[in-house]
This record gives structure tokens, sequence and C-alpha cells, in this order.
């Protein structure tokens, strides 16, 4: 909003109306908007979802300290949405194809997030919405996106652009050639060429234009199994303190990253990665998300004054998956958002091998002492010994695992950033 | 020692030798080497200290939890220092002025810190070395540092150097100009001409000569007082588990990042920074460094099971200052580590005020409930209400202080860059 009244502003010559042009600059306003929201405005949030008495419905999972929490306001991810969507709203390029996507994303993923919540808490249905209903919002979402970037004329790549400067009276002049596509291409981590088009991989289809079409349809079809699952893993992992905030929070780092670098045409061109023109607004959101995420985990750090809830998890995963895919990075995803997988996996392995122990042996035996991963090492130790018992502890804290897990999550985020740069 | 070897390699044209060139690579190979010591052999040195019952004197503070830190193993900077030492000997380019330079603190840093904890520990003489000769040594490394700096023909650096660029047949060739030059400036925030040379302020001293001489005296003076300070900070930090060890590193990604740009001559033109020529190679030690603290981290969180001593923090803080002191960045310090001197003025706060409400009205008044101030917030509530009770809490619970004041360190260290960005 402010933006486009910025560029009247600039239109009539009004000075440093300029400042407004620049994402840097409006990063920062959204960063320090988005924390101010989230610590400000968020402890009024969290009052108040407490005298309505919003608590979390607490498992009895027979894990120490955990029965403190009862009476912590959930729903926290309402703090959240709003401190990433005002900012957005106030200083984004709203007619940016990028920052609507996103928008539009969070909105919807909120919307879903909230009525799981508001189900399981208003009509004690510990099972939330069905989860059929779930999938079927997060596969609807993949639908939207895909077939907008799909369709959308905005929507391009401009690959192996040529760099060319002209020089005069030591003043440096840089012109870029190439033009703007419509592609499928992705972006593979640690291998030479590391771009393939998905109608790389239907050819076998037939000619040239139906290649391509087959191609679009697998790329949506997986990015509908990329939100699916990024959007459950962040929702599995919400069991901890500030584990998903944080680790969505350094995950949001490496994205915003990976946008500036790829939406300036310099950058790009230097790293050798693929230009998305446009592409750069997106750190403007990512700032915001960055900036909503820290002054949420002022509350949310252990012990939590308020849990986040289906509404922060759900969406901060699916907004995720949707911004990787936006820049054409969704096969960074396996590496990035490594441990959100692991969560889900932990979860699938754990049915699997407790229904083939069943059938198998009648007896079922159980692969991790409980998933989500994370409440497994609240049931075994780290190998450390207790200095005063003298005896290997039994359990890791709680406080512990959240803070390894982030930096496990750190580790991570550097690792895909070393597969741009090492082929 | 590795980076020898393959210079070698690389005369007698072996494939692949060249990649020890690269600065990005060493100091993945840094940041990889230090984070599997401090993992990896760190547990066993933990296990050593404990198994030697080298745990730390406990102040009774009267604050919560606190009793059960009895028995956790103290020194475990030792694993820092080592998780930083064998890396930068491997892998790091010790030819190099700044390497060197910083290798020496390190070791300088913490023997210091060793004889503190050891007198310490074994003459249970709780105020260790005296504070005297602790000030002693870490004027003595401003000597070296500031002297260094002034005398030595490596250090030089390269201000607004031009950019040139030829282009053939669309490959782009950039070259530099400006010559290197001996000069004490250096970088101040959030103006437009964001240099000052020490120089400037002595000028009434006399000829050019003499003012260019008593400038390089004002610097060392302000390096000794800056190192002290900064590391007497992190020093009284070192009160909560994590605490340093989580601020340090994000300082560290800072000041890595501030290098790595103002040892490149394309990024330092496009920034407008001062050129360091050789200052690149402080990245891999920053690398390095901030390996050893997220693996230092892994058993120092929130329960810890370790705490870093003297030995660390005392080091932490020394390195730091010295770092920033080499990249000419020292005036940006007062912002990237405001909680270290916060707590230095913390300390000192409650003791004029102590003494003065004594000497006026005869009872001693306190500014803070506790020093060093993270204490204090153990002594009071955030305001926040507790979920069953319906009370204000009375305390902020440890883990919850040491989040806050990374979120805190955080904020500061993107505040520093949009320092640099925005004049």
């Amino acid at each position: 909003m402010l933006y486009f009244i910025f560029e009247k502003l600039q239109d009539a010559n009004v000075p440093g109306a300029r400042l407004m042009d620049y994402i840097t600059f409006r990063s920062v306003i959204a960063m320090v908007l988005s924390l101010f929201i989230a610590t400000i405005i968020g402890r009024r949030i969290i009052n108040r979802l407490q005298m309505m008495q919003i608590g979390d419905i607490v498992r009895n999972l027979g894990v120490e300290g955990q029965m403190k929490k009862i009476g912590t306001p959930t729903m926290g991810g309402i703090i959240i949405i709003l401190s990433i969507l005002v900012p957005c709203l106030l200083v984004g390029n709203l007619s940016n194809i990028y920052m609507i996507l996103l928008l539009v994303s969070t909105v919807w993923l909120g919307v879903i997030g909230f009525l799981d919540d508001y189900m399981k808490i208003k009509k004690h249905n510990k099972d939330g919405l069905k989860g059929k209903f779930k999938i079927v919002g997060q596969v609807g979402l993949g639908l939207i996106v895909g077939f907008t970037m799909w369709l959308s004329p905005d929507i391009t790549i401009r690959e192996n652009h040529e760099v060319r400067s002209v020089e005069q009276n030591h003043i440096v002049e840089i012109t870029y050639e190439g033009s703007d596509i419509k592609s499928n291409q992705t972006t593979i981590p640690f291998v030479k060429e590391h771009n393939f088009a998905y109608s790389d991989l239907t050819k076998w289809v037939g000619d040239k234009q139906t290649a391509e079409t087959a191609g679009w349809i697998l790329f949506i079809l997986v990015t509908i199994f990329i939100i699916t699952a990024t959007s459950n893993g962040a929702n599995l992992m919400d069991g901890l303190d500030g584990l998903t905030t944080g680790c969505s929070a350094i995950i949001g780092v490496a994205l915003a990253a990976m946008a500036y670098l790829g939406g300036s045409v310099l950058y790009s061109s230097y790293l050798n990665i693929m230009y998305i023109p446009g592409s750069g607004e997106m750190v403007v959101y990512m700032s915001a998300f960055i900036g909503a995420l820290i002054g949420f985990l002022w509350y949310n750090a252990y012990p939590a004054q308020v849990f986040m809830g289906d509404t922060g998890s759900l969406t901060l995963g699916g907004i995720i998956a949707v911004f990787a895919i936006l820049i054409h990075k969704e096969f960074l995803l396996p590496v990035l958002c490594l441990l959100f997988y692991i969560e889900d996996l932990s979860v699938i392995l754990q049915v699997i091998t407790c229904k083939i122990t069943r059938r198998r042996t009648g007896t079922m035996r159980r692969m991790f002492k409980m998933t989500p991963l994370h409440h497994h090492f609240q049931k075994v130790g780290d190998g450390s010994v207790d200095a005063i018992i003298q005896r290997p502890y039994q359990a890791v804290p709680e406080s512990k695992i959240v803070i390894r897990f982030w930096i496990v999550g750190i580790i991570l985020a550097a690792l895909t950033f070393v597969s741009l740069k090492i082929r």
C-alpha cells in the first residue's frame, strides 16, 4: 500500500521517495514492523487467548515436565500470520505476482490451520479437521500455485544470461542479455549442470509441445506433494517449545538469501544460478516472515508462554514449500528441510514397523521409543553422565533437544548453500 | 599446513589442488572440522574434565535451579580453542598476517583464561587471577595487535579503488585501480562518508608526520580499551547456560560476512566499503570459530553439561575485539557487541549507585536486582501471567533469558549490517 503511495510521490519528485524502490530498504522496514507486531501486539494477543481459555489439549506422553504445559494458550499462529501480512500489505509491491501468491498461500493455509485448531478446542475434538480435509486444503494450494506458475505470463526465468559492461571515464556500465522464457526448469544440488527441466522427463510422451505440457503436469504433481509433505512435517515437528519456530526461521534465512541472489541479475550471473525476474520482491516477504518468527520465539522459547497451534505450523511449512517452488529450488528442500521430512518419516516408519511386527510375531515392536522423532529423544539419553549420581541420563531435556535441532537446522542450511557453490 | 602442501601439488599440476585456493572452500572445510572436533572429541574432553573433577565453584545466587549446576565441569573453553586452532593450522594460509595475528591472540588469551580457571579450581581461590594480572594480559595483547597493525608492511588498505572492466566476445574482464596504503582509517556507522582516520583527531599535534604517529598511538590506546572491554564483557556474560556461546556465534557470523565483503575487491567496491587486501583469509578463521561455538553449544545448551570457564569467555571476547579491529570495524562493535558492553556497564553502574547511595543516605540501594544484568532477569518477571495460578511470574526462566539475549543479538547483528548499507 505504502509502496504505491511512494510510487506516486516519486512521480511528483518528492525527495527520499525513491528509497521505497530498494528491496533491501523495504525488507528492513518489513522486518522491523513484523518484530514489533509479534512482540508488542503479540503479548496482548497471548493475554487475550489466555482469557478466552484457548489452551491446548495436552496428550499425556509420560514425558517429564509435560503436564506443566496445561493451560498454555495455543493458536499463537495468529500472531505469526498477522506479523507477516500487515508489513507485506504495507511495504510490499502488491502488483508483484510472487508477493500475491505468497500472501494468498499465507491466508489459505492460515484458514485451514485455524479451522483445525478451532474444532479441536471448541468441539473438544482431538482429531481436529479430518485428515482428509486438511489434505484437500494442501492439494488445493498446490493446484493454485502449480497452475499459476504454468499459466501466468509474469512468471518467467532467464537462463544463462550474458553480462556486458561498458566503461567510460572510470564509470562501469553493465548490461545484460538473454530473453525471459517460460520454463519448468529447476535447480538440483551438487551436480555440475545443476538445472533440469521437468519436461526432460516426459519426452517419451510425444512431440515437444505435448512433452512440455506433460512436464508442467508433472511439476504440478510434485508441487502438491512437496507442499503436503513440508506442511505436515512442520505440523508434526510442533511438539516442543520453540522447535518449529526456530527451525522455520533458519530455513527462512536461507530461502531469503537464495531469493535475493536469484532475483539479482548481477549475483545470479556470478553464481551461475537461474535468474528469476521479479523474484527479489520475495525477500520483502521473507523478511517479514523471519521477523515474525523471531518475535514469536520471544514468548515461544522454552518454557513456552504460547503455542503456535496448527494455525502456525501448517502455515509455516506450507509457506516454506511454496517459497522454494517459486524460486525453482524445490529440489534443495530435501537438504534444507530434512528435519521436517525426518519427522514425517519417523511417524510413517513407526506405523509400518508396528504393523509388520504385529503381523509377523504377534507382538508389536516399535522402531522409536516415541514419534514424532523429537519425542524419541525425551525417552533416551545422549550417553552423557550425570555429574552427581554418576549415571547416564535417561532422557535429553526438552530445551536441549530443541537447541540441538536448531543446530542441525543451521548445518543443513549451510550445506544447502555449499551445494549451490560446489558442483 | 595442508594449504602449503596443496600449493606444492598445484605447482606440480595435480588436478583438484586449486580448490584449496578458494577461501570459501577452505572455510567450509574449516567449519566441518571444527564442528567435528567440538562435538566428537569435545565429548571425550568433557568426560575427562568430569573425571578430573574440574567443576566450577558455584556462587549461591539464590536463583532457581542454580544448585543443580554443582558438579558440571568447567574449562570447556579448551574444546573451543582446540576446535579453532586445529582446523586453522590445517587449512589456513599460515603466511597470512591476519591469520597469524588471530592465532597468536587465540593462544595468548587462552593461556590467560586457563591460568585463571586453574587457580580458581586447584587453589580454591575464588578470585582467580588477580584482576590486575588479567588486565595486564589484555593490555599486552592490545599492544601486540596495535603495534603490528601500525608497523607491519603486510597490513594495508585500499580506499576508493576504481573498478574497470574490459569486454571481448562476451567475456567480461574487470580490473582494479588504486594503490595499497598504510592507514589508521576506520569505518563509522550510519554516516555518509563513513570513514575517518585516527590521525584526523591528532592534527593539532603538529605537522603531518607527527599527527600520523600520534594517530597510530591513539589507535593503539583504543585497541587496548576495546580488547579489555569486550573480553571482560564476554567474561561477565558467561553466567547462564549457552549465553556467551550463542551470542559470540551470532557476532562471529556478522564479522565473517564483513571480512568476506571487505576482503573481496568486487563486493567492497559495490558496497563502497574499505577494501583490505588479504583480509579474506580471516573468513577461514571465523568459520572455524563459528563451527567451534555451534559444536560446543551442543553440550553447553541449557541445561549445560559443560561450562566454558574463563578459558573460553575471555578468549571469545578478545578474539571478537581483535577481529573487528583487524577489519577496521571497531566502531561497529558498540552496536554488534552491545550486549557485552551492557553487561560491563550493569556491573559498573551497580557498584557506583551502591557507593553513592550508601554515602548519601546511609543505606545501600541497588540499581539492578543483581548484576551482571542477565541475573537481574532471574529476579524479576517479564509481566506475563502464569496460566494456572493466574499470577504474574516472579522470574524469567534461565532458558528463556538465554534465547531472548540471542534474539537481541541477532537483531543487533542485522542492525550492524543495515548501518553499512544505509547512510
